[in-house]
């Protein structure tokens, strides 16, 4: 089963890093696939604002000759939110905690994002 | 004069590091305030890509319980994109090389923006 596949991917990168709080795999267009959230966020308010941030990140990147788009930081006082890319169809969002080390949640995230492209490709 | 303050700041930025490519404070609304972009940048572009950026970002940190914005980063394949906050009513944009040493970017752009915002204050 694809979505335990993707559930299995969220599950090991949460575990691997406390700095991780939750994480979902949402489609280009804003649906969510799979997700493993704490029960104060909402699904639906993840896949909007990661969808619109890609979108408009894309546009970013490439009207300032960044080429196509690979992820997304936004760093709050309280936190992160990296958006990266698992193939060309869905990203993985992870929201992670402010003292976070972010080396190491970067190679996790990709690392999970590659997995997650392999499945979906 | 503050305009030559400005220019001050980003030309010491541009010369610390070699990855750093072209940067710009730009005002809330997505005016420039102070730019040193390579001639094959548009101002405007900058300037309105920055504002979209940041309100998206501050909206989608808020929305996701990462408190109020600090940063936003955008990662293409040709390069980085870095938006600061330099106080409440400013942005410092820095567009960076794609083998880019983050760190010591992320630690040039924060003080930049900080002496931006003792001036901006």
């Amino acid at each position: 089963m694809r979505a335990d596949a993707f559930q299995n991917i969220l599950s090991d990168l949460n575990g691997t890093s406390a700095d991780i709080e939750a994480s979902a795999v949402i489609s280009s267009d804003g649906l969510m696939m799979a997700a493993l959230l704490p029960s104060n966020v909402d699904e639906d308010r993840v896949g909007a604002m990661s969808a619109a941030m890609l979108s408009l990140g894309d546009r970013t990147a490439r009207e300032l000759s960044r080429g196509s788009l690979d992820q997304v930081l936004i760093k709050g006082e309280k936190g992160y939110v990296l958006m990266v890319q698992a193939g060309g169809d869905a990203v993985l969002t992870v929201m992670a905690k402010p003292s976070s080390k972010l080396g190491l949640v970067f190679l996790d995230v990709r690392r999970a994002a590659d997995a997650l492209a392999k499945i979906l490709n």
